[in-house]
């Protein structure tokens, strides 16, 4: 500092844990795992390489002040260390690493919702069009969630059907990666995928075929919770849904749309339902990654998130007999159900 | 939980300070703390009241789910702590409830700008108007920042002055709170209030009269970096300016800012400079609040900021002498300086 200004205590952080500097870098820095991530440095670093800052900026065209402040923000935290502009993993990578498309999901797909967070919570401001989300940016972790989390369990239940499959129905299908694993899983399948945005199913069928299983699928527009019996769905043997099941509740609804999907494919043996639930039964000062911003995003946008056990007690109901539940590790209160 | 599906160890959070949960739990709540004072929440607490949500709520017609979920965003870190329904402040509430603006700062004011760092930390993303801030949020934020922070220091800096003011300018007067004060400080004492925004400066007249003081001031509307002498500012022996200082850089441009000040209030005898600067010397770990958003945020904007360094480094060579610096204790690097 100068000669001149003293230095008082106080600009000096009190990081106990939890403390309010340590809170406060902790929303800064979790803006930065999910920048790092998205202009690649959480790559670099991962491999136990040292990145110099204007290197790595002059490489992809990034601005140096800015990614200087997004290092000083992951070091408040020991995500990384700093040397000058010389930056490697800190003791926090690993585990902030394997979280980061849930940092990425809060700040840059939902940030615009939680800024608005002050407004959504008044009744008067929840009319209309009262939310917006980076649908694109959503995506993008979706994504990584889905082949971390959700992926390897799917792959313990498909190896785990007693059946040969032959056509396959994914709901809410997106850009069609999961029709593409299951079309590798089982040569020869044929499927249908069924989402309610078209732009999504363009890309889907060309994904499709750019992965080399062009005419295999065929694609539905539609609302995945208001469909009937139709030729297409005739002969599917294995149904899947992911990630979309909490949006046929509340319980009255998800049982009717549970009992339209068992109409709708009447030759179906097995339906993998895998879902993030509502958690319950965890202290609120062990709350894992995740749980708080899903939930409460879902509390903000009027979305009732139904809880494990909601969950288990519609399906018997709805005509569908619950074979087995495989947990996801992360995000918790995630299963895969096997109904049948 | 249900019989049917187990409960994984992974789906109780690692709260190990620094740890993934701690730090994504630690961001969504930096949202519901800029919340809950917003909405009263804060105020209730803090005088060690029971809150009971159902209640809250309804007297402040709230979305009972969402604040439910803002309760448990400030408990998983520890300011409040719940049983049901029924909140109160918990270990780390006094830090963070003193320090709420920042918060709202951070996450509610700057919430649009920092939701798209990973678009504006690259070169292509930093065209036209490539950042939003909400101006309204920030002016309310600072407006508290103000109070705690700058407000004692200038009424010392005031006391210690060693003439009678009769008249005086303040620079970036905003909405007129500073003049009003200086009014009440020194009876009988005329001014001038400065600002680019013509909205600002409206309020800032009505703001005045409300406080009756109707007619003392003259509200110039004027870039306060492009002023020259004028009737207006003949006999102004107090200027004031805070929280702008840092626009008037980089350093060429300071220095012809501040001669050129000394140019168009000829007969200024005190000039209170009131800014939060860069602040240098501290190590990654043990930054303070607001300092890490404060830097970042300028550095996405494209504004360099000033370290006090730099600031001590222009005076002399600016035509002003540096009398005294009185250090504002929060946030960090933040001063009051005193040139005649």
């Amino acid at each position: 500092m100068t000669e001149t200004t003293a230095f008082p205590a106080a600009w000096l952080g009190d990081l106990a844990p939890g403390g309010a500097a340590g809170l406060f870098n902790s929303a800064v820095a979790a803006f930065a795992v999910a920048t790092a991530w998205e202009v690649g440095a959480l790559d670099v670093l991962d491999d136990g390489s040292r990145l110099d800052i204007p290197g790595f900026c002059a490489a992809r065209d990034l601005h140096v002040p800015s990614v200087r402040s997004m290092f000083a923000a992951l070091a408040s935290v020991g995500v990384v260390v700093r040397e000058g502009d010389a930056v490697v993993a800190g003791p926090e990578f690993a585990e902030v690493h394997r979280a980061k498309a849930f940092f990425h999901w809060l700040t840059i797909g939902c940030g615009e919702l939680f800024a608005n967070m002050p407004r959504i919570v008044r009744n008067s401001g929840r009319t209309g069009e009262f939310f917006r989300r980076d649908a694109a940016a959503i995506g993008f972790a979706c994504r990584d969630i889905n082949r971390q989390a959700f992926d390897p369990v799917f792959a313990e239940a498909l190896a785990g059907l007693d059946f040969p499959v032959r056509k396959v129905a994914d709901l809410g299908c997106g850009s069609g990666g999961r029709l593409v694993q299951l079309a590798r899983r089982f040569p020869g399948v044929r499927g249908v995928g069924v989402d309610i945005a078209p732009a999504v199913l363009r890309s889907a069928n060309q994904h499709a075929e750019a992965e080399g299983f062009g005419g295999r699928f065929e694609f539905v527009e539609a609302d995945v919770r208001a469909l009937g019996p139709e030729p297409r769905f005739a002969g599917v043997e294995l149904l899947t849904c992911f990630m979309m099941g909490h949006d046929f509740w509340p319980r009255e609804r998800c049982v009717a749309t549970l009992r339209m999907l068992r109409a709708a494919f009447p030759d179906v043996r097995r339906f993998l339902l895998g879902d993030t639930a509502r958690l319950e039964g965890v202290p609120d000062r062990e709350k894992p990654v995740f749980t708080l911003a899903f939930e409460t995003a879902h509390d903000l946008m009027g979305v009732d998130l139904p809880t494990l056990a909601q969950w288990e007690g519609v399906f018997a109901e709805s005509g569908w007999r619950l074979l087995r539940a495989r947990p996801v590790e992360v995000p918790a209160a995630s299963v895969i159900y096997e109904l049948g």
